[in-house]
């Protein structure tokens, strides 16, 4: 190995030497449902070297997208034996000789999918991890790299959005909906966000404007509400939607002309139904978003290191936080991918692996 | 009037006195069925004045939009009474003293909508109105300003096709179908028809096909073709959408990534129904056009005069034909309004109204 033929000066403290560490990592060698095809397995890691890194993962979310590769859902397909998880927020603990970087004790995040992140550690390459703050919460960091910036990217990529402007979304309190109501307020604009009825109802729609949503109404309130006929609000030039069928005809009612609506889930696993006439008369689009292509085809750009630093400084000055989650130890993930799915789709509570435990 | 008080020697030929034209127009006072609302009535116009110009209508076609105006089921409402029909050709009398760019006997088409033109003779705005070259024929000159410059736009503005690529369209025997097979074949690009089965399927698709069609389907054979998956033509970039329902559907199943499908009609009054997973993952766009919009936008606009160069000179090269038409004369049009629709909608064929007989 390179590292081997390096004389000892060579930036020592930043090099592993025989860590010999154990990861358990929950891996799955076919498609199913995560309860039953996911076995906690421990591997002996190879030192890292060259670009490599070695990190401790300290917490790893659980996300609808992760459920569906492993049910084998997702376009994504993993190869075999796969380690599941595409988020994580962890610690470096060394680096192969030429990582540049990067040095132990700085936190990480995945600026790739796919890397297998239900593991308490991983050797990844350089190129795929973003050194962030320690300053940054270690929901928040782990939850960083997908909800928050689908949020940040159908806010800034579709529609040019002016402070005063309103954005209009369903599945409110979706982890990427409740970054839109935070990112909305930290941008001054207004965002009403539509949820299902449910008998805590008082205290979402409480949470949601503690979030800074200007409004929060049901499916049934939105159909007979004037908030924006009588000029309350201007009309949307942005609606969001992740539910799709009934749902999303609604929203896209309320859009102004020329107006855009953004896919970026189908929670009913109904389709989107489009009617002629907004289309032609009222220049309506309808169009979708997937970060993970955004991701990899805007690796390198100046945006997306612009949206982190954004990210990150909207968290260290408390105006961006974690979405509504349960930290649960890494032993207890059956649990948790149980309690993530219910007979509908997924629950709006976020589950966060916590390796420390 | 300022005409009066010019001296005689100004622009004498150009000038119009006493032509005392008694015009014979299709009006209506109330929206319902054609056959039932419009009379022809005869009104005495009188002499164009300043930017006015006098033009004797020499033919006007029967449009879906004329018939929906007529009934009220169209976004632009008239000022009644009004005077039916948005497209003709006409060949100018005499125009107003401060008219510049137009003098008797040059053709002209309207830039305008709404101008009223079912009508032997019309007084007209200066800057409503194009000047053509007589050598293009009456059936295309009347129809030249919404079918062909709504193909083109499509074609043109929302994604960049290049000689080789494919385009997908259902209704492809509709007056824009018609003209996007031509445009097509004048551009190099490759056509793919769409039509419902029928008896007289054979002759359809031989015509068609004549028009520049590199394949014309029906929708059962498109539903089993293999002719993207070959790899014979390339998938399409482009899908154009008039029908709506299952038939849009089916047409943007067979898009390329980042596909975009332009809906211009909705002939089945099925909306347009979107799967949630082509638009994430495959980045397709579902878009709107309205000619009407884009005119009104793009009334002064350079692309606008360079479209109407390129449709004219392709039709005086025999490139490009009118939509497949009868000729009918002003006093049977209750025959051609009625035998226009069918209970399902439009035919296929295009009526005329033939202002000279």
């Amino acid at each position: 190995m390179l590292r081997r033929t390096l004389p000892s000066y060579t930036r020592p403290s930043l090099l592993c030497r025989h860590m010999s560490v154990v990861a358990k990592s929950l891996k799955y060698t076919q498609h199913g449902e995560p309860q039953d095809v996911l076995q906690l397995v421990e591997d002996k890691l190879a030192d890292p070297k060259n670009k490599q890194v070695l990190v401790k993962i300290l917490a790893a979310p659980i996300n609808p997208a992760d459920i569906n590769t492993i049910q084998g859902k997702y376009p994504v397909k993993p190869k075999f034996p796969a380690i599941a998880g595409n988020e994580f927020v962890g610690e470096v603990v060394c680096v192969g000789d030429q990582v540049k970087s990067l040095q132990p004790g700085t936190h990480v995040v995945p600026l790739a999918s796919g890397l297998g992140t239900w593991t308490t550690h991983g050797v990844f390459n350089e190129e795929h991890l973003l050194g962030i703050s320690n300053k940054v919460g270690l929901a928040e960091a782990a939850t960083i790299t997908v909800n928050p910036c689908t949020a940040y990217r159908m806010l800034k990529d579709f529609v040019k959005l002016s402070p005063g402007d309103t954005i209009i979304q369903n599945g409110a309190n979706s982890g990427v909906g409740q970054a839109v109501h935070q990112l909305c307020r930290a941008w001054g604009i207004k965002s009403v966000g539509i949820v299902r009825n449910r008998p805590e109802i008082a205290e979402l729609k409480k949470m949601l404007q503690s979030l800074g949503a200007t409004a929060v109404l049901t499916e049934e309130e939105m159909r007979t509400s004037d908030i924006f006929k009588s000029g309350k609000l201007k009309r949307p030039q942005l609606a969001l939607n992740c539910v799709g069928g009934k749902s999303a005809t609604e929203v896209s009612r309320h859009l102004n002309d020329r107006g855009v609506m953004v896919t970026y889930g189908g929670m009913s696993r109904e389709p989107v139904t489009v009617a002629t006439g907004p289309l032609i008369f009222k220049d309506i689009a309808f169009r979708g978003f997937w970060m993970t292509r955004w991701a990899k085809e805007n690796f390198n750009a100046a945006e997306r290191k612009q949206m982190f630093q954004e990210l990150c400084q909207l968290i260290e000055q408390g105006k961006f936080v974690a979405p509504t989650h349960e930290m649960v130890p890494l032993s207890k993930f059956k649990d948790a991918a149980a309690a993530a799915l219910n007979f509908k789709g997924f629950t709006g509570k976020k589950f966060i692996l916590d390796m420390s435990c």
